[in-house]
């Protein structure tokens, strides 16, 4: 049964580029959206994306392209959103068509700015996705790495097993493993926050701070980030698995993570409208801080890395007073 | 009582150096053994270490400098070896004095291996210091980040309190912050373990495995350590604090760590001989791989990542397949 499901992504973008990729392996009919046009016939005609993840060889005759977002919920069955989150509401205002019986999996590492959701309860509470369609495709992954077919571990998280099995079976690959978890909640808010301690990492190397201190600033990290997920969902969770500790890892020593280098001009003095409008992208972790620490306000989780980036980010503080005032929080 | 205690340094290295550097923001007369004249006579007139940590500036009146090992343990209450493990044994054969009543600091990161020991475990075999005399240095710290006076976080462990708070006294600083543990066996172990890893991490960057794998092998690494630990000595500990998963963080993600270079060198298909033919010293890992290996074999702790490495440094094995062979046991 399951293994008649289709599958379509939604995005256009690199991560997007590189999940199409990672199903390309192992399915010959993959739907895609996305809503740039020019894209999709250069994708066609020359079998790479244009403007993200190049290096992706790509097969146009597996891919189902189309920039109607109701054509591609209508034909298939699995659907993955790897939208960055600053853009899905709007992605989603056109739909048309129902999400009713389509399970939906989340590629997507950040909170809906507009409900501070993660991806998944904003499904489940606006577009009444039941939680048992929902999950999640997480690990430390960076898009270029896939492009280049180097080994990447991924999870899959879902309360349903079968649907969990099921993209498994249809990523994974000689380059790519896969992990089946079922805790969607905390995978998720891990992909969330691990944004905000890259923007932490940025901000201490854009102020001077070395490697000693980047190692207990992430040490620090994993700690924060599991007595925030404890109070937003408990159960019984390894944090120094691969989707929370080395998902974390990634990106904070990554020298490409947008967020990472987001924070770094923060920290060498660009204010933080100068340093957005200086990236072509807004960084998924600007919109992280405000969530998170929104909700840690009224789960009275302890976090003084996200209380320093919030207050540097949104409150207008002086990033060198900050961090000298967290220096005496870490251990 | 304890502030009248006098502190000696022995070794002549990075790492010796950098603690030399610490203490002398606070203390006015510093012990200080190293084997090399010449070095001493350097340090006298030009007030830094000709051969290690060039650029760490010294106060020549604060050093009480000697390449007699007896003079300096009988003129000092409280030694820090900071002396490569490879050498710690002829170092030690050279002592007349006796040990009775000293206390012993260990920063050496690693293991001694003619008796495949702990340093601490060690000295109180070897030497009867009695395990309240014993304690460790350790944390996430490139001895070129305190020569730059970068904010660095150590760890002081000692089963006497009152120890552990006399040498945190002496080292902290605006650029050094001290924690305090008891767990003297984990600390040490955690920080000969790390080095085993960063081979690890070392090899399988040479064989062409990217950032992706890299935050996989770390967050494997973590957990080995974790039930490796727990298996030689059970206690509450946190192993995300900042001396066990900082301490692996800074020197897995160092491109300057020898332990790493070695593994990159082994990776790429040195042999393992003309890889420390060609590095100037033998690193601390491949000593420590045999140790755990021949520990592990006796105290049952599952651990595929140090078994990698040890088929690889000590039986031979092909890197590329071993590796091959890890990656499925990796999550």
């Amino acid at each position: 049964m399951n293994t008649q499901k289709k599958i379509a992504v939604f995005g256009g973008g690199s991560w997007a580029t590189a999940i199409v990729k990672m199903l390309s392996e192992n399915i010959s009919t993959i739907g895609w959206y996305m809503r740039n046009e020019q894209a999709i016939e250069h994708i066609k005609e020359n079998e790479h994306n244009p403007n993200y993840l190049q290096s992706a060889e790509l097969n146009a005759e597996q891919l189902d392209l189309s920039s109607d977002i109701n054509y591609t919920v209508e034909n298939y069955d699995v659907l993955i959103f790897a939208i960055p989150s600053a853009f899905l509401t709007s992605e989603l205002k056109k739909l048309t068509s129902s999400l009713d019986g389509k399970i939906i999996f989340s590629a997507i590492k950040g909170i809906v700015p507009e409900t501070g959701l993660i991806i998944g309860e904003h499904f489940n509470r606006e577009y009444n996705v039941p939680i048992e369609n929902i999950g999640v495709i997480t690990g430390p992954c960076h898009a270029e790495e896939v492009a280049m077919e180097r080994l990447s571990y991924l999870t899959i998280a879902s309360k349903n097993e079968d649907n969990a099995k099921f993209i498994e079976k249809s990523i994974q690959s000689w380059y790519i493993k896969t992990k089946i978890s079922d805790d969607i909640i905390g995978t998720e808010y891990a992909a969330m926050l691990k944004n905000i301690y890259a923007v932490a990492a940025g901000i201490a190397h854009g102020l001077g701070y070395g490697d000693n201190f980047q190692a207990v600033l992430m040490s620090n990290a994993i700690r924060e980030m599991k007595s925030f997920i404890k109070k937003v969902h408990k159960m019984k969770r390894n944090i120094n698995n691969s989707a929370y500790l080395g998902d974390l890892l990634v990106t904070g020593y990554s020298l490409f993570s947008r967020n990472r280098q987001f924070g770094n001009m923060v920290g060498k003095g660009y204010t933080v409208k100068s340093a957005q409008m200086e990236m072509s992208m807004i960084a998924e972790g600007y919109y992280a801080t405000k969530s998170a620490f929104k909700m840690k306000e009224e789960n009275g989780a302890n976090t003084p890395i996200i209380d320093t980036v919030y207050n540097i980010l949104y409150a207008n503080k002086n990033p060198k007073k900050e961090f000298q005032k967290l220096t005496d929080k870490l251990d």
